[in-house]
């Protein structure tokens, strides 16, 4: 074996995907770029804000000194108190400068938080479907998965969540508004989360930590998105500006800890040891300046809102059934046959490209992203009534 | 247990440096920024060269679309084929865009080096003194470190490396020019290092990767800085930005594996699976769109030479035994007693602040850098002096 096993079996793992990407590729070069809908990846095509282009000029056109040195491993206090005045202002909590780690994106933040939490053998409870690297995010730190069903609305199935809760279970993972499914968690089964999970905290006799993965947090479509802060104590919210921000390429995303978490201290000090030996040191500098300067600025939901309703209209008309997403840039519609990959397989053929349900532990549905020109979904269309003639759901 | 086991164990071992950091606070808020000496840490006060600063203004101004988005895991294309036509200047190797990974710094590429490479139990030779965190970034992946001296001149001991190599030991770890001790290593050590690891290659039937960690490759002082890529096939390079662009706080480096290194493809591989699950996903793309721009600019070494020779005369003047540093910006000299914990804390109390050489697993030294104004390194002489008499060494 020249490298790792585990990473050879995750390079064989991940090439459905990649085969998936590279015949994406292939189909491009064959039939143009403008032929080719590739619904399959989260990137989005709109610009950040303007006030980002403002907060990165005006940073590049500073003559301060000192600005990209290393600073706190957890990052700048301006950045972090800005950080704490917006969940002051959302929660009315008073979270200290060290409750907020700025990381490398929300999948860097995820590693430190699991890194700081788990032991050999522990285990963290997943709600399918979920983004199946999460795995990784445990597995790199010793700990497993518990694959928990959710209910057939994609929300808590509080008895699978009941029966789950065992000795051992060090955290909960949960994220809200949801990919791939678009569901966000309302305050009243949040707050049911947040009661189950004290009652088995005290029966365990250590705090089971609730760890909130919100990047999707500012794309909601008319509900809101309660913090998870006001609904359970031992809980730590992690959160990028990719998506918001749209600016994925990036890597900035933060940890907020709840000071109301019982291991408050413990969890502040180790996230700084796992942010340095995990080796991210800290979250880019120029991006922890760009923060405070950007403000409340969001990417336009407009056009994201046209394309699901757009999307989900057609792809319900046409026979498909689905979950109308209530944020995030993701629908996930069942499949009309059981075999997932199969569908994805003729969607292919078509020049549609999306992912199978299977990728995210749920097999029997797809996953197709909306995050890209209205034109071009409206473009897609066709090849969905297409499909669902060829399945006879039409 | 609240926290992982390991982690609370890594925050008590810290706790001595950060005993230091936290008094080292204590001291400038009493006796004032001027009159506290603080040598202990490596962050360079220097501005980036001027083409930094242009580069990052001439994008900010930009207005191409699409630059904050993903790219693919290991970096743009532009960016990475820029690094291979350095080292295909200074090698006559012609690297391929794949064997060039862009990280978020020199940290982040060696723990995704050794996630790449080590299976539980396996080995990485270090050699002593060295930079301790390297232990985590083997013990991250179920590596362990095996520490092998070096010689007096702490230049390679071949006696002891080829003791220390045995079936199990996957990669070599060095680190050139050195942090602690400003070695650099020769040509013909190289060259001696590279035969003996194909020797041990061919033995144990697996290549042996030479892994070299660089980030003060452009900072040396009148000596060579020889490519392992001329001198070992099985072959990588780790650097960063850090050091000699004097931007450490962005965290940009990158990976480079030779061409020639057997097991170059699942290398390749298995580092975008790394970077990926372990929350990296890619560098920041802002940096490395800033690289190319920069082209061969460097910080100024005037003032780094002038430091060295500074201090080193006067260390050596005072009659502390010392090596005169050939690279990076750190000085090791011997502590005059060999308890360098308690020497550090004299020096402490005179409000000069260094690391002790145990903290590089080589007792009975001691750290000092020097990449500060020359005028503040100047100022600090007199308490050398002080340290000298105190201890009869004068």
């Amino acid at each position: 074996m020249p490298i790792s096993k585990n990473i050879t079996a995750a390079i064989q793992n991940s090439s459905v995907i990649r085969k998936m990407f590279e015949e994406g590729i292939r189909r491009v070069k064959l039939y143009g770029e403008e032929n080719v809908f590739d619904l399959s990846i989260g990137n989005p095509v709109f610009e950040p804000p303007p006030e980002v282009k403002q907060a990165l000029l005006t940073i590049a056109q500073s003559d301060e000194k000192g600005t990209h040195r290393y600073m706190p491993n957890p990052g700048y206090t301006t950045s972090r108190d800005f950080i704490c005045r917006l969940y002051q202002k959302e929660t009315g909590l008073s979270l200290a400068t060290e409750d907020v780690v700025f990381t490398t994106g929300a999948a860097g933040a995820l590693n430190v938080i699991f890194k700081t939490l788990l032991d050999p053998g522990n285990e963290v409870i997943v709600l399918m479907p979920y983004f199946s690297e999460y795995d990784f995010y445990f597995s790199n730190h010793g700990g497993t998965a518990k694959r928990v069903d959710t209910n057939v609305h994609f929300h808590f199935d509080f008895d699978n969540l009941e029966k789950a809760l065992a000795p051992g279970v060090k955290a909960v993972l949960i994220n809200t508004p949801n990919n791939p499914t678009g569901v966000v968690y309302n305050k009243e089964e949040l707050d049911q989360l947040g009661k189950l999970l004290s009652r088995k905290s005290k029966e365990f006799g250590y705090p089971i930590t609730l760890v909130s993965d919100e990047p999707y947090k500012n794309l909601s479509y008319g509900v809101d998105t309660p913090s998870i802060f006001n609904s359970y104590d031992n809980s730590i919210i992690i959160t990028s500006y990719s998506k918001d921000l749209a600016i994925p390429g990036e890597r900035i995303g933060y940890i907020a800890i709840s000071p109301n978490h019982e291991d408050r201290t413990q969890i502040q000090n180790g996230a700084v040891v796992s942010l340095r030996i995990l080796g991210f040191i800290n979250a880019p500098a120029i991006w922890q300046r760009v923060i405070p300067l950007v403000g409340n600025a969001k990417v336009d939901l407009k056009p994201y809102r046209e394309n699901r309703d757009l999307l989900y209209d057609h792809l319900t008309k046409c026979g498909f059934e689905c979950t109308k997403a209530e944020g995030g840039f993701y629908l996930f519609p069942k499949s009309p046959i059981e075999d997932d990959r199969e569908f994805i397989k003729s969607a292919q053929e078509l020049n549609l490209l999306m992912v199978p349900g299977s990728a995210f532990r749920r097999p029997g549905y797809f996953r197709l992203a909306f995050c890209f020109e209205t034109d071009f979904i409206h473009r897609s269309l066709p090849l969905f009534t297409k499909l669902a003639e060829q399945y006879g759901i039409a």
